[in-house]
């Protein structure tokens, strides 16, 4: 029997219930049901609407009722839709009728919003957290490989030499905005709809600012229609956690290629690779791969819940349950997925002398056109002289530096012997120490703000 | 122990098998995942690679594996990372080193494709016959009130007078292309990869074509790189679902509107009302909100999957073990839902009554248009004036039957007293008889070519 | 010819060119890169690479050239393959070759990352004020209906009375989110790249913060590698505008449904209506189905854009290209949309005598309930009583106070002649005066605090 | 002045033409606009409707704006929101009052959605043609590298060796089912909805069936409700071509990858590949970096589309304005990436000496297993025994083939010196000679299919 079946002269469909009852998932939020159930026991009790000795009986109830929970002896009885009328009938059982009175003037509208939103507020922390730990780990590794080099690509083509150091640490800024888009989107969660009713607010005076303390809310909502249907936090969390796998699979495909032996710059650990069940020579990165595929489970359902949420009248429409299971999946597929990336990250050997075996003289053509501008010539001009120079070297199968003066005078005269020092790659990379620059100086730099991120975002 | 732990010096890592097994969910494989190996013991025995007594033994010990499936006391071992695993583990367990030998030749890239084809297939026939039920309820339901009329509307605002028959067979119509779709999807499903291998084929002398047709399918894969890796048959049932879920979220809006009592066109079965905890007269089409709702569901699903393989490089990439909650997720979501939507169409109480209430003469608006071509008016000009008309009665807030001949005359000669007879709703629904109208007859027409369409596709 | 023509041998392929080439969209940069050019410019001069003199000339040529692209004279050169490319060709033709001096050290790269950041601060921020004029209007209309009674929906279903007001302010909420989701992505927008050079930083000794500060940028950028790849601004822009676009679709459904003559509570101005080719009295909300529909373009290009961005390697890819065309298109969706939307609101007409008539009692049912809590009667037992009384006066055809007090009594003794009094829906909606509610006075404070949310964020 | 102005007081504001009017991306329907009402003008004269002189004055008249367009002198006025009245209007100034009959008993509803499945019908064609281009591009390519090896990779790690034509054939079979599913969705766009008015139908006795067999239509819609509002031939070609995108970026991704110097596989074409503005030795495969990420736009598109159609209520509302853009953004997409990547194809060059020297012996550890079975051992033994060999010769970093057989016979007694023949990648590939394996002769087999593929579907 449902809470509400006094009205009906038929039960409801077991088919309909299968599909409608949502307790199958939202009994994740127990405690959260509990703890805003108790601190509303006490603001219907500060408002006279139940004696003091009433609500000490609700909350000696639910206090109970949570230790089932956490003894995982709560027995689920047919009735059970959801969480919160799991509760409450369990509350009635032990402590008869007078539980009957916590459901005053307020809704199951208000009250799943309000367990989803304290969910919300303790997963976004420790994701918050977790993501702290990834970046540590970069950190970590890149303080190891200040001067290691490797080739830095566009386009997966030769490019530039950078540091090891440099390249880890691009991705410590994509996770650290992740890490603000969070942050930033915690005032929009921490908002208390309790006491918003069914969707026109409450006729009891209860106290919803002491309520919303009570809960650790920030704030309260300022319009019950809004209250009852705002579902922004699970849109805007989902994009979050959709845009940091974005991220994920981005780092992911670069530890997938520099793994494959002709790179060979990366070697997992034994530990995070996989083997095949007919190929005995094979050594996957199966965890990154799935790192990448993710991605687009995580975009997926902030795609779905979006659309979800098109189109909807006003205030709460059932469609709203769709909520749950979405923001459910992405939270267990990054909390699944980031303890393995962060070891990962730990225990990744780079191989520095196949870092150094891939750099080719042509990832110093820009430093070849730059030593032409230094002699006076415009950088376009400069940048077309080197493009002969590079085609020429190509025809003739020759590195740049084995390019003869003489050839290399037909093209522009302002080469001279000097040309020789371009060809470093040390010097060529410790020549970017401008802010963000690959140089170890400047990577170092780099690091020091890093940590302060960290730091400041611990505190 | 893995199947594949000869290669590595280290065990993997408990996180790391979290993330990675797909036990949790490629269980649903197992009656597929047997049925493949039986036909692939006799593929190898017919090959000459195992004994007639060897390839006996091996039957028969997966045939008792399925039984532990079927009578639910198999047990999963620590290594067991999917199906195959378990499976191949419990056959050397049962039968001993013998059972070591059914993997050859084949890989699980082959074997898991293998299972996920033979699975689609059986869930696309149940749901194409899940909507052969709902097109019959809509049938039904429709051969019920051919006669009845109610407004139409675009952009709902009121158009013209329909019949509610042909209201509820326009949904027909849509789960009929659904319905299309799913058979057009099966041959690119019922194609057989195994005998792929990894990727580059097998070098065993099996008979595919053989193996295949004793699978079921109708068709062997011609490129074992793409056999391994293609899920388009994943895709296109995606997509194929979530379009069938639009139409379906289409069909819930209607209801939700209609339900609304300033509407109140039809009344749904309290068996599929739905109450409120706080508001005690609530009667809400919470399964139709669930339906419409789950359509975002639906899409999120094909949306994550393409996302997935988007940019994935050649063959198979661990990427693709997102293919199954995807679908599986979809499949449970519409075999959820349908048998609600279809029963609550059966037993869906229609009240003529409110529709015929709803019927204001300007739904007749355009046949006055026609009344004015039949008397050699363009029908350019005829809508012009028609539209002064309307203007003219809504400033006088009367009907158009109540604007006095004298008055229309004004506007244009072409009128006269005959003008009275366009004002009859039933006559201006019957006048629609060209096929495809909404004339009773023309309807009764449709519904003939509807069960011939049921008929057809249930053979 | 290309810029980068030296390197090769043979010219660029014509349908190539036509695919690959951005000027078509990207020419709306051309402000946004002259303005980084001239800063770039004097950066380079401060650095001593380019004298005084020469970078006068440089951005007197920009100035120009500025002129000739606002005048509408601007000529695109076949090989102008972006607005960079364009841009720099028309300042070599006008100061010579100095100005191949300008891109040292610079990169197209860290060059469209800074022209398309300074593009998307401004249209933030016309965005945040163009949301900031619906608000005004919400809160406008709101101020004339603070007591005008309509039907509280949720589920589409009768709930509880409201005011008109607290319904339009309800939409006012859900735009302030999307302004706060505007200005906290300010700051990751705010980022200047410039300097960053192609990947590996300029080796240039350019001050990058005094570069920033001169273009309006509030920071630098940490990382080149992640400087000249970083889209996330893109992704977070198309998310709030998604989001927003959401929030429009769920106002527009409402006006949509409210303007069906079975409601009849709103009537668009005849300037935002629209009619029918074939049927004279149509009177359509297009643009409210247009706010509804285009949601879905607007998820579309977020979704879209996401999944280009999965799985790229790092650093700059082509990929990244379809950055611009989705941010425009989202962009343009909005400010076309906008103007009407913010002019429908204006010119809504309301019809409180419709939304009056459609007032049905059983809105009062929880009223109901609360009248026996305050006879002592625990609400969950309160509630089951009530939803009898609902279900007595459905199968009586009544309306809930025409249920006789002595078949009241029947169900509970605790009815009384005092019941009467529940049935006053003005009554009702002055109870809920907690902060959030629907009674006239709260919304009175809410709409004190929406005026003030204007005012701060219009400063 | 619109079509419909008769009914309102005031005129449309200029915004809201702005934000309604599709003439800016209908006008792309004017062949198939003039060439539906050409049909139109017979069948009412059929019907005697008009007369036949006035038939031909309207097909006249429609000759002439035909003319019009395709010589581009037509001339917008202001008051043509779309393609429908820009005709009609046209066409009563041509040929005065009587080309006001032309809209008798036809809607815009049906007449748009006339329209855009004519266009679709024509584009499909073109596409279905252009992918056969490019499967016949890597059918040519294919069959010069029957015996060309390279290292097969799953994972993106070595794992047996293959062919290069099996590798460009594996492509083939994607784009063959995405052929297929072209093939499919005809019949579902080849459906007349002319004739069903705006939603009810048409009174007039016109011959629907003839009328769609003017067109080129293969069947007529069977409810008209239906027929105004069916999108779905719009979704499935979106998702059709979202697929080919999909499948088009893992082509991109190969190349992509195999075009990076470190594997050299094959290498662009000069006129396929691009440069940079700052590295002059760049050679970037852009369009294939596009070919990947457009699909992200594909997928955008496809899902934006499904976002719309979600949740609308029944017949056609304006919503649906939002299906051209959509599809006309993925048509353009392919049609202009498609011709640049089967010239790269065409113009592709590969580099066997570069795959060659890519091909490790741990590529042929499979071998080497089967190499046991055939001594007898069961193959999960065998495949453990080879993992410790491969384990020992990384470990000693040796080739498999330079492990002693003494240190092979310790691992595994079953060892002799047979064993170097496993050693062959030639004769590995050569192996897997089962339909759809790598081998030369499984391949020519394979090619020989495909074509007669391409013959059977270009009749």
């Amino acid at each position: 029997m449902t809470l509400w079946s006094g009205r009906f002269s038929e039960p409801t469909d077991a088919d309909l219930r299968a599909l409608n009852d949502s307790i199958g998932f939202d009994i994740r939020f127990y405690a959260q049901d509990i703890k805003g159930s108790i601190a509303y026991a006490h603001a219907i009790a500060d408002a006279g609407l139940i004696t003091k000795d009433e609500c000490g009986r609700i909350v000696e109830g639910l206090t109970l009722i949570r230790q089932e929970f956490e003894q995982g002896i709560f027995v689920l009885a047919p009735g059970d839709e959801d969480i919160h009328t799991a509760v409450e009938r369990r509350l009635i059982e032990i402590i008869g009728d007078v539980g009957g009175k916590l459901h005053t003037g307020r809704s199951r509208n208000d009250q799943v919003a309000t367990d989803f939103r304290l969910w919300t507020l303790d997963t976004v922390k420790a994701l918050h957290q977790q993501l702290g730990l990834l970046q540590t780990a970069l950190v970590e590794k890149a303080e190891q490989h200040l001067e290691t080099l490797m080739p830095g690509y566009t386009h997966l083509q030769p490019a530039q030499p950078i540091t090891a150091a440099h390249w880890l640490m691009s991705f410590f800024w994509m996770l650290q905005r992740d890490r603000d888009r969070l942050r930033d989107a915690h005032p929009r969660i921490a908002v208390s709809p309790l006491g918003s009713g069914a969707l026109a607010g409450t006729p009891l005076a209860i106290d919803r600012i002491e309520l919303a303390e009570r809960l650790g809310f920030a704030a309260i909502s300022e319009n019950s229609l809004d209250a009852v249907s705002d579902r922004d936090f699970v849109a805007e969390t989902l994009f979050v956690l959709a845009l940091t796998g974005t991220h994920l699979s981005r780092l992911a495909e670069d530890v997938i290629l520099y793994s494959n032996p002709l790179f060979g710059f990366i070697t997992l650990n034994d530990r995070y690779s996989t083997g095949s069940s007919l190929m005995p020579q094979k050594r996957n990165a199966d965890p990154m791969e799935l790192a990448r595929g993710k991605a687009g489970r995580l975009i997926g359902n902030l795609t779905g819940f979006l659309t979800t949420l098109k189109g909807l009248p006003s205030t709460y429409n059932k469609d709203m349950q769709e909520d749950k299971e979405a923001l459910f999946d992405a939270v267990d597929t990054l909390q699944k997925l980031l303890p393995v990336v962060i070891a990962i990250i730990h225990t990744l050997h780079l191989n520095p002398e196949k870092m150094q075996a891939a750099l080719g003289e042509e990832l110093l053509a820009t430093d070849l056109a730059d030593y032409l501008v230094n002699k006076g010539l415009p950088f376009r001009a400069a940048h077309h002289v080197v493009g002969r120079v590079v085609r020429l070297a190509a025809q003739e199968n020759l590195n740049l530096s084995q390019v003869p003066l003489a050839k290399l005078r037909e093209i522009s005269d302002l080469f001279s012997a000097d040309v020789a020092q371009v060809f470093d790659f040390a010097a060529s990379v410790a020549r970017r120490t401008a802010p963000g620059g690959t140089a170890p100086n400047a990577v170092r730099d780099q690091i020091r703000q890093a940590k302060q991120r960290l730091d400041s975002l611990s505190e």
